[in-house]
């Protein structure tokens, strides 16, 4: 790989990002929309800037078919500072939430919950097998006042196929590594959170949809930046938001419905990413996935190889043939490769394609 | 002005940015250092990733002198987070902290100290007069845990010309729009804090810089996103930091060292512009500085004209002729030039011929 190449790029977030996309940025980096100034250098408070986050929220909400009921807010933080929000907005004294945990990220959200004190459940858990499940068959306590979900799993590689019935709890999910993946009735959740550095932009901030029911929930005596109420209201510029981001989030998803044509789409083709992928290491017996096969990701396959040595070699060697990102994560070891939205099928194919070199020559 | 050409921005933050810190961004936005990806697609556990941060935070500590008590943070939610973190970390109970108000973040600091239940004191304020002065001779409380003031005040346009004699406690200062603007002694400083997005780079992290002790009283039972030391033990990376604003901010400061020749001579140009506008504004009868001489501002210059209609007219012809961003805050009207270190003499001495102009045709 020459220095002016970009690189298969399967990097689990921040992450690849839409080549027309970068494109765009660059081409009017100077010059934002003929204000003479870059879109780094525009004021939040101008007609500019308002047409990027009225855009981005309305194609939000057009993709996942919100109702009035649904706001969209920007909060920075990552979805780490959700962890912490969520239980200090929507439990009050006396409530309680449940959660499922189904691996590092949900073990984080638990955590949260509990150091603030807050009276929450874990009602399954996948931990028994080193979380390489989605858990079946749980039953919510009908009287909480949510039940806490990660939809996909990026360091275990594990992904909720459907959705739990909570018989009427709203969801609260995680959906940090799968938003915009797939098409989803959104009707069964009172909050959806993600950051969005995988399939929505860079990393800096994370979107949080969030229904006018739970919204009633927030508590006024919180610190004015912990309140979903102060974004609400404010159309998420309290105080200045990171533009650059939003901006970037509002072209990918502008390229989302434009050029790829919708999330039904989009939901085709990383099926087709993933059969392919998948599809290979299930006949092959060198590589060998780490989920069950009911609860694997369509955004993150992690897989082993038959030594660590061997993948110690694997990942060397596709970062030299310009396939980057392969290593799993640091607390789990092995290899992963993450094809969000942005990761074209011609790049899947291409790790295919080493995989089964690999594999060759090292068999 | 054509579409493709770029104006004199005066924006009060999001502001200018420097145009060779820009085109290098430009450059090598699809390939950043030959990593084959965009800056907005590497992965913040990457060596490439590790040498922005790590260069941006050896530029501060060289820059401002700081010593190794000090430890530069870049963390999410902008200067308005700050003011719920610092006494949230750093008040516990029974401990008190001292307040200087000049002028709208103050109060705003003030509230989310206030609001949190603890016992702060406002030592001094000149809301007396519209906030347009500074306040002398203040006595601190020698058993504050510090005492909290806003270093520049972006909306009145006043400045402390030399920082107030504590007489031992730490000073924590929000010094958002006048960070590396010159320089000044940080030993009497125990925390400050600044949005990035005026004399640093785009919106969307704060940076701050905490010394040892004040670091020490940080206390374990709050939320994690919500602790400094969360932020100090990670080398800002717990979670997925800001990259590309951070990426900015590390440019910024290589220009500010290599391309101006570091913090004196930066002041040098400042006081030039701010001469050269005060200058003729002293002069004429028909502009106005709103803040008091020995408190003028020489980031955020602030001035009346004769009348409302021809503020509107001075704006909008101002605009017309490529000099963006004049229109004061809305929540005090009037006209603002804001004049960071970005802006340059140039710009000044082009915003100053169109006041002249402007003068001679409506007087």
């Amino acid at each position: 790989m020459s220095s002016n190449q970009r690189i298969y790029n399967f990097n689990a977030g921040p992450a690849a990002l839409p080549l027309p996309v970068l494109e765009t940025i660059q081409k009017e980096f100077l010059n934002f929309a003929g204000s003479g100034m870059s879109i780094t250098e525009i004021s939040h408070r101008s007609k500019w800037f308002d047409d990027v986050i009225n855009d981005a929220v309305l194609r939000v909400k057009r993709i996942l078919k919100l109702d009035d009921r649904y706001h969209v807010l920007f909060i920075q933080g990552g979805a780490s500072m959700q962890f912490c929000m969520i239980p200090m907005n929507l439990l009050g004294s006396g409530d309680t939430a449940d959660y499922v945990n189904t691996g590092t990220w949900s073990t984080k959200a638990i955590k949260e919950a509990q150091s603030q004190g807050k009276t929450i459940t874990v009602v399954a858990s996948s931990e028994d097998k080193n979380f390489s499940y989605i858990p079946k068959s749980i039953n919510f306590d009908p009287k909480a006042v949510y039940a806490h979900i990660t939809s996909n799993n990026t360091i275990k590689g594990t992904q909720w196929a459907d959705f739990p019935d909570t018989g009427g709890v709203p969801l609260v999910a995680d959906m940090s590594s799968d938003i915009f993946s797939r098409p989803f009735d959104v009707n069964k959740f009172g909050l959806i959170y993600a950051g969005t550095q995988k399939n929505m932009g860079p990393a800096g901030v994370c979107m949080v949809i969030i229904r006018d029911d739970l919204l009633a929930r927030t508590p006024k005596d919180i610190p004015t930046m912990l309140r979903y109420t102060t974004f609400s209201e404010s159309n998420s510029m309290y105080n200045t938001p990171p533009c650059f981001t939003i901006y970037t989030i509002q072209l990918v998803l502008k390229w989302l419905e434009e050029t790829i044509g919708g999330l039904g789409k989009m939901a085709e083709i990383n099926r087709e990413k993933g059969e392919l992928l998948y599809g290979f290491m299930d006949q092959s017996g060198f590589y060998k996935g780490t989920a069950e096969k009911d609860s694997r990701s369509l955004m993150n396959v992690t897989f082993r190889l038959p030594s660590e040595d061997l993948e110690k070699k694997f990942v060397a060697e596709a970062t030299a043939n310009g396939l980057g990102g392969l290593k799993g994560h640091r607390s789990v070891g092995g290899c992963r490769a993450s094809i969000y939205n942005p990761t074209s099928l011609e790049a899947v194919t291409a790790l295919v394609n080493f995989m089964k070199e690999f594999e060759k020559k090292n068999s």
